[in-house]
């Protein structure tokens, strides 16, 4: 498989394109030569229990989706549109940063899986999940846009 | 099955609990006999793309896993931990109203699963999703609580 | 959506290509406007617990991911390759015969999304699933096959 | 994680259980300290295109649920109830033995993750899924049994 094509600072600039990734506070971490980390900080706004402190469970599936979506991005060079996701939950997202690592599974020419794990900081599986992704050629008109 | 518990108000409560949930503005449209409608309305910060103007698919899938789950809630007085999840994305979703209406596949006496179809203002399928919940009885001490 | 578009015998005829289809003993049941049923018996050859007697659940995936499958196969006239699958098992499958009811959730231009409900003889729900198909239009030369 | 509990040939003995895993072939070809491989290998019967002379999807999918399966088996002395399943296919399944791999993901006192890689003789990548299992300890008055 082609190596990882984009630089952290790229593909933090396609991250930062969705509004919805800016509230979030989604920071590429690490671009490493099959994998990329992204990170989001736990705050108030992204809770679900109160009494409990969780994380959401659709900041995490934003977060699975979006450090598989972007491994493909760091390849191809610009985002791709899901097509369909799975997120596994393993245990509860307590207060403190999450960090998603995002794998290539298997990269064709109109299709792409990636995988991502998501650890909290001490280090546990708190998720675990895999998008489907269109990968075919953008059309040269339109801009790089995640889905 | 048994019939719904929970009034439209009672179910808007325990969806209020979550403010990332209360951050969406996501609302209970509608508590049927089998099935809950919850609807949230575009702005600036959900969007994906820029150009497209899209909803983020992960704004999407809390969209649906909370269909799922508070459908489930509707049954049994409280809000349930998510398993797992997945989600069809058919089409991409344009400025507007997105409902979410979900019903029941199965309701056992350890877990559950509920299904969710997003539409759009004009009737067309967004996407589709399906979550499992951990539905066995909670425990007295704690308070209703999403995953 | 287009109507069904293959009879129940022309839909047998593509079932009955896959030489395991005809060891499961596949039938199809129903070919009705929007749905397709079809059917397996239970013999020993299936089973997956010899205590339980119950059929293995690779079984039920088959039976489930060519469910959905035909159920597209009606409307374009020809069988599609299975892109990825989901399953929810929900009961254990006791010694009698088993329906499965597809009907597609969405069927754009490349991919159709359908999903199935796998019954038992007692009416009851057994397993639950839905299947993501290529749907472009298939090459002249290539014969009609699933997956 | 506690290391692999069974020998290949325990390992071997809870497949045989099943008179589905024997019509298949299914042989466990490897007990690692963290991964379980089994293997089946292509025949005629197991075709899902004539023409293509593919192996069938749902072979496939049994092959991942039984290798995931057997992976918790293998830690927890005994096999366990699938909850559900997803399986990616990613290229057409041609003439030759089949190796499934698979590994935990995550397993807790209730439930377990396990994903499986399937790959050909060539050692090119056919399909990836998990499966969620029931991990609960077993009644003692139940004999060993997959799903």
């Amino acid at each position: 498989m082609s190596s990882i094509y984009l630089s952290k600072e790229e593909l933090q600039a396609i991250v930062d394109r969705s509004s919805f990734n800016r509230w979030l506070g989604m920071t590429v971490d690490k671009v490493l030569k099959d994998s990329v980390c992204l990170r989001i900080t736990w705050r108030d706004e992204l809770i679900s229990s109160p009494e409990r402190q969780s994380i959401h469970g659709g900041v995490i599936a934003a977060l699975i989706d979006c450090a598989a979506d972007y491994v493909i991005a760091a390849h191809l060079g610009h985002a791709v549109p899901t097509i369909d996701l799975h997120i596994d939950y393993h245990r509860v997202a307590r207060p403190g940063d999450l960090m998603a690592e995002a794998r290539i599974t298997h990269l064709g020419s109109t299709m792409g899986v990636a995988t991502a794990r998501v650890t909290d900081e001490q280090g546990r599986l708190v998720a675990s999940g895999r998008g489907l992704y269109m990968a075919a050629a953008r059309p040269a008109s339109t801009p790089p846009a995640p889905h």
